[in-house]
């Protein structure tokens, strides 16, 4: 087996974190009880060799000896593949599982992460805002109102899709997005209340506080 | 081999013809020479059978057997599994098709989307606006210039990650938003120019005008 290493941010500013997108990382890999090391690539200045392993110079990436990969959904389906805390291994199930994953990062965080930009801007006036508001709303949460108030978790048990469609709600929660769908937040306290994700999310706040220090 | 069968919508507006997403579906189907039937389920009138299917109301959704799958990622994920014409089999080529199919709908179009919807609406003045136009071409298509200056598709060879990028670009450059990306644009001419492409476009187009002709 070789070795996981995960690699995010030295540092970043107060607002995001606890949001950057290695804690769904972090959160696969406790979940998975798959032994990894976190790594730090400068938030200030991004070299060639982070754009290397991330061509957006963002983060996270994961390297599984000397496989590299970008884009946490990626990053998601190969821990996927090898732990099946994370992903049923028949067929039909894999399916179910592939396909909320990107229901929710193609359809659900499409409209979600818009959303919340205007809200961490103080933008929630005008029509721009409207729209995207409305649109979360009536075409996003109020389909997945009923979808999760026939089930515990998308996939018929815990998966990846959980961590992705959680983590995606719990940031629109954040500012209250769920105001009106109580399933969709029982559903977001449930999977945080998870240990894993407990323990992914403090690790995260811990790691930057560690950069703060490292800065004074 | 069990029946594809693709599903669409029966009539759409004018506007997003050629865009509807069951493109990218029709696009894999025929680089991959898959035999598949299609059908239609109704625009206006999206009833309980419908959201069976596609948990949103939207198109499009494709059943493989008794296997019905919803999103255009996670479909051609599955089609890619079946034909090697649309995905490498070898573990590390699969892993940089995976990472490239999430960038495209989790990085280039979750900025392209919303920038594709200004235009669309005609709001291209005010902050907000700014803010997406100038995320999408310093963030994204700056970053993805130099990417593919250096290959000719984004894994290897063509792949469903280039199906999914190019159809994502290829929205903004109806809008010019690829001005200034030369290398892009040429990308994009480069896919759309393959006969998979020509046809599956074509036969999009003349599905929802028959739509039209229903109507009459």
């Amino acid at each position: 087996m070789s070795e996981l290493v995960l690699t995010t941010y030295d540092w970043v500013p107060e607002p995001p974190r606890g949001l950057v997108r290695d804690l769904r990382v972090r959160w696969a890999l406790e979940e998975a009880r798959l032994p990894y090391r976190v790594e730090s690539t400068p938030f200030e200045d991004r070299g060639v060799g982070h754009f290397a392993h991330q061509p957006f110079g963002q983060v996270p990436w994961l390297t599984d000896g000397d496989l590299s990969i970008f884009e946490s959904g990626a990053i998601l389906l190969h821990l996927g593949e090898r732990s099946a805390a994370l992903m049923p291994e028949e067929p039909r199930g894999g399916t179910e599982v592939v396909e909320w994953v990107f229901a929710a990062l193609n359809s659900v965080e499409m409209a979600a992460l818009p959303w919340v930009l205007f809200q961490f801007s103080g933008q929630t006036e005008g029509p721009a805002f409207q729209m995207i508001d409305s649109f979360l709303r009536q075409h996003r949460l109020q389909h997945l109102e009923p979808v999760l108030a026939g089930r515990e978790w998308l996939a018929g048990r815990f998966s990846i899709a959980d961590i992705l469609m959680a983590d995606v709600l719990r940031m629109a929660d954040r500012f209250d997005g769920l105001a009106g769908f109580p399933v969709c937040r029982e559903y977001v306290a449930r999977a945080t209340g998870r240990p894993a994700f407990r323990k992914a999310h403090a690790d995260q706040l811990a790691h930057f506080a560690a950069g703060d220090e490292a800065r004074a």
